[in-house]
């Protein structure tokens, strides 16, 4: 197997980073994948893999976070003037940015899904000189859109999987799902991608991620111990007036917005484990002079388990509620976006830590499971639906040098993970027949 | 008139200030005065008054901020031992502490009402070298009880005033009732007595204080701009729990008040005029280690009109049941106290201020109207009351040297102004009938 | 006198109202009254008037609220293509937006200044039918700008009452100063150009208004109570980081103004007299999963004298600064406009009083003395400085019917006010030497 | 060895019984186990033991939380109502109610000490049918103080222990130490014995607890992870005003607290492990209409690591500084108390886990070690210590059928555990010359 494959990751070894450039220089936030995605799904299309693309994998009203219609609108002209291409962009026209791709082989046996996220971070790229994406001209020409996180990596990791995989098309067996998933970062795109069934058929499932802190060039097999989490805004909305004038006839929402942001970060600690609140944003009032009528907060609980997770949002509720009874405002709960905790499938892990040693020698190291429990990814929401339906699924992180932290504006990674990850997906599903579980 | 009257006012002197020290010595706060509410009816039915007594001027349900049955029985017992007279208390028992006494002169003429208090504060009282009723030994023998706001005064001026108007009973006309009231300090005692009817058929009425930073010596013949007030407890109930095994099983009640206590302190100002909050004690929790289940707050609101206070009461009980639902406690809601705001009758006081002007020259000074937005007293609901029913109605304020501010522990009065205000209380009965009202 | 007055203000009215639509079409709030200033400066120019502009009139570093470099910039471009006359614009380059126009009559006798305010409000215009500007072709063509205060007025009446003085030269005594003042609503221009010196010569103060809830068509020659304000804005700078991660390594800025608000707003009530406090605006954190390091409050105190005012400022910054210690985050107070309370000459109001009764007939009412403490006005400045000299200073307010409130979206008033003003300050310039004072 | 030692604690069985039961119904809570620590030395004295007794084992300044001198004195006179032994009782005046036994074998070997606690909790307890003391007669006299927590066991455990130890002097070899702690409940009592330098020449250390729900019948070798905790109490001293006549005179401490409470509350978690924070008593205020000039708040921080602790103590510093200064009163901290993290001895417990297993088989189980992070003890102060002498030290627990959890009024526990303790720790002792550490 080893001399072929080799032969076709050194193919696609240029490529990758090509991909990786351009759709870093064309950075996409959340639910705004739309150049991103029309070039992903050309690409599929000429390798001959079939396609399902946008409302027919992506449940409309299981969305979250979405942005308005105008500015899904605006980004969807700018997506054509940097080259998004129209023949597909009606399939992703407001805001259903997913694809899945499907190579049938024939042959008998399980089904196997990767997924790859396409989006990018609301944030500015730094443009300095120690920056190597300025320097060597591909930081991203989007103001307030970054891949911050690498996500431009996973998805040139899965066309290149995807070219890799069409190559070996007669050693694999079963059939192959390649998932592309928009708005990660908010949690918002993985529960409508469930929602609409895309993984209901998946036997085994790998979700995969660059960086994270973990030892470059190394593999972990089975990350561990994702936080749950629940991502809402909350609107108050009372009355203005005058604060001099009449102080007694407004309704404050930023008092009660204050008196609930305190209630939030004092909610108790769970003897079962981490948890995590933020009002990571409070946005109050009009003017110096007017008792504010309006105020929004950004909120987001955690929690180690999702009962946890369960316990603070509850908690959150009742507080929120209360504080605006406190100054008798109304108010609006919108959800943004939720991740589940969820652990990977031991033996399934087992055998690619097996496989990934033995076919993989370009792994500095490859570790079974890496426990950390302080981040959320809702690839956790395909995890639990593949294991619900007797599946088994993991996460796969592949170490590599970072220049900055993750969601850092100066973040950078090494692109030789690419082609590294691209060969240890590959050396699963054409192993595959080899897994077997009691 | 003014020879026999003066001869009157004489032969009583020394007995005001027997009175005076004696009740000051036994003080008795609030629903507690079974020893001065005997002593005081007995006096007045030596004198031939005809009393109505306990449930007959005080309406049971309407008592607010009632000790336990147990604290009124401990202090009936106390009473007894500091000379209650027995053959009095049954009309007293179980927190009814009123008298009305009744003179009726068999002449016609309208019903004339003096309104005295008889309650001490709840205050220990200096027990110092600089402080005169310690040195001369007649300060307060009952613990956290002291008469700090003169209304020991009070109650000897209004047993001081029933024997002089016993003496000029012949050239008196109409009916006289002077109403001896409980538990003024926490504006409790009048709410009750008016819902008895005990001004119902007064055509004119007068309430007095002595004191309250006035000209020393002078008389202020119509008080004005009482706050009108609501006092009330909160109690907030929640769960215990080991704070450290198990902080997530709590429901915090002692968040729930701090929550309250800050909402409260931040409730608008009023364009209207004045207004006041105070949260005066909040007790919470049990142990340093358990999650606090349980805690009491004592607020009181106030504002310059009815209005007004009603406002800051509304906006109160909303930040209440809201901080509540913040921590998931229940809460409890108990009236303890209320007075409205109330303005003397103008004729009633251009003949007060005519008649004392002309007739007590031992007054320094005779003042029509004095505004002073920031104290309360439920004189107000019987004030209110009598001009309801067309009547007339002011508040007296005789000046005196204090040694000390109203409730401050080394309060003291110059004694003799109860010989002024005698004397002036008994020329307005004596010249009502120069009272004429277009 | 007044067949002369009468035809010159016949004249004018129809250039009032052309002036107040052009001011009212190109609102210029504060500090960018570029256009405005341009069109006030040459007008007063051609009319014979001497000129101190810009920085001759107004102290730069006594300046509050001034915007970036950036925005008075473009504000000044966009000036340029509105109109603005490019040679008196660079003396108002850079926010120097103020104006003093001086009449020396050559005769002897006091210095009377008037003072007229040019800014519109931060506030959309109302786009819609029912109102009146925008029906008729004027409504503001600038976002976020509007004259919904009347200033538009003030300015067209400063205009117009230059002309009529100028017509009536021969007949006028001292020196007429007018003031045409950038930057009211924020309680930013005044101070500066008090500083600058501008009434330091000055013997009689007569700063306008229109409107303000008066009687339509009736003056009121002397305003009371304007409450001392202090406006400010407070920066909390905390450290941000990732709120699932490393939640204890964070400063949370946004927690310090939650802290900060509350302890605001139950800042005590004055027994003194009546007290404001706001927090209009509360802007703080980046991302939802991030700990807020950063957070601006927009902040007003009021009082109705200035020792309220002061006690409440010095109560907001123990509040301020303790909150910043809670979280361990560094701020900055930035001023950002005050006013003081003032009262008017009683003698300069009666004589107002008098001259406007006999000489106005247009005047539906006049009325001495107002009083509402509600509202702030940083005239106050000017008048303080005017009576410390030994002047006379006042506040006169032209009532007017008006469309909707001050500061409201479809604020609009009834354009006859202007000619009537035009005529009473006339009046009283003319009537001048009859001002005695023993 | 089994047999002799079968028979001593068979002997001694009925008589741990007995102790137990008296030193339930004369509980003493910390500081105050006057009667308790006379009956020890008296015991122990008569068995032949030397003794350390209160300054010699207690260090005076290193105490926390000790309660005022007239209430040592009132329950020291209480005790000798109690029976407290007359002759020992000056050793332990104004709370020094610590014990040290030497038992010196004159062999050579290794020093071996445990370390039992005596005090009650501050509980009343339950006085009903279903509650074994109550019933059988031995429930506590003493108001607020209660075995709740099965201190009385433990110092049965350790006389029986006494007795058994002294019957096989002549197998044992080294030196034994018994230390008995008064004030473990407020993790007050081991620093002041640590500090007095009662384990410096200690090689291994147990300290014992039952139940803490733990398998009936069995015990564990290593309790882990105790918290860490700091425990201090808060004064703010502010000003009393009258809340209608002067609120802006006052100094509120009350809404210092509130403040400082929600402050506390919203420290933010710790990445690094499990924290705690509790205000478990907030007492403010004195009168309803009086600004608060007085609160005290009872404050406890924990962390799983002594890191963790810091870190929240530290945050708790800044907020508590902090809202003194939002409120302009004065504050005070008082430490009452602190705990270590502390992590067992692996050979020790491997030795104990061996020796437990072979020699007692009335234990239903041995378990190595026991993870549980939500209590603390202060048995980690000599833990600590004697493990940075080169020494081994663990805590032990021996479950047992509990009728309500630690803490609760109606908590009791199995009393046959006591017997199997006595034997389980007699075992160590005789076996301790085969415990060998490379």
């Amino acid at each position: 197997m080893n001399n072929l494959l080799n032969e076709s990751i050194q193919q696609i070894t240029e490529q990758l980073k090509h991909w990786r450039r351009d759709f870093h220089h064309f950075a996409e936030s959340s639910w705004f994948e739309f150049r991103t995605a029309t070039i992903v799904a050309d690409e599929l299309h000429r390798l001959g893999y079939s396609l399902q693309l946008g409302k027919d994998v992506i449940k409309a009203d299981a969305r979250m976070g979405l942005p308005s219609e105008q500015a899904l609108h605006e980004q969807e002209q700018r997506a054509i003037q940097q080259g998004a291409l129209k023949a597909w962009l009606p399939h992703f026209s407001g805001g259903f940015t997913g694809i899945v791709a499907t190579l049938e082989t024939g042959k008998p046996g399980p089904t196997l899904a990767f997924r790859v996220d396409m989006d990018a971070l609301a944030l500015n790229e730094a443009q300095t000189p120690e920056h190597r994406p300025y320097v060597e001209g591909f930081s991203s020409c989007n103001a307030h859109m970054m891949h911050a996180c690498g996500h431009d990596g996973h998805t040139a990791i899965g066309l290149g999987l995807a070219h890799v995989l069409k190559q070996h098309e007669c050693q694999l067996t079963g059939k192959i799902k390649l998932i592309f998933q928009p708005a990660e970062e908010g949690a918002q795109g993985a529960k409508p991608m469930v929602a609409a069934g895309v993984v209901d058929d998946v036997d085994c499932f790998i979700a995969i991620h660059i960086g994270l802190g973990n030892s470059p060039g190394g593999l972990v097999c089975g990350k561990d111990n994702f936080l749950a989490t629940t991502k809402f805004d909350v609107i108050y909305r009372g009355v203005a007036t005058h604060a001099g004038a009449k102080p007694e006839e407004g309704k404050n929402a930023l008092l009660a917005a204050a008196q609930a942001a305190l209630g939030l970060y004092a909610i108790p600690r769970h003897s079962g484990g981490s948890s995590r609140i933020n009002v990571g944003v409070l946005q109050a009032g009009s003017d110096r002079n007017v008792i504010p009528a309006h105020a929004l907060m950004k909120v987001e609980t955690r929690g180690e388990t999702n009962e946890i997770n369960a316990f603070v949002y509850q908690q959150a509720l009742n507080i929120i509620e209360g504080a605006a009874k406190m100054q008798g405002v109304e108010y609006e709960l919108i959800p943004m976006g939720s991740a589940q905790n969820s652990q990977p499938s031991p033996v399934w892990v087992d055998f690619i830590y097996q496989q990934a040693g033995q076919h993989v020698p370009e792994l500095l190291s490859v570790v079974k499971r890496h426990k950390l429990s302080s981040v959320s990814d809702d690839a956790t929401y395909f995890m639990e639906r593949v294991k619900a339906n007797g599946g088994y699924a993991t996460f796969l992180v592949f170490g590599s040098e970072l220049s900055a932290g993750n969601h850092n504006e100066r973040f950078d990674f090494d692109e030789n993970v690419m082609a590294t990850a691209v060969k240890t997906l590959a050396v699963i599903a054409l192993q595959l027949p080899d897994f077997k579980v009691d």
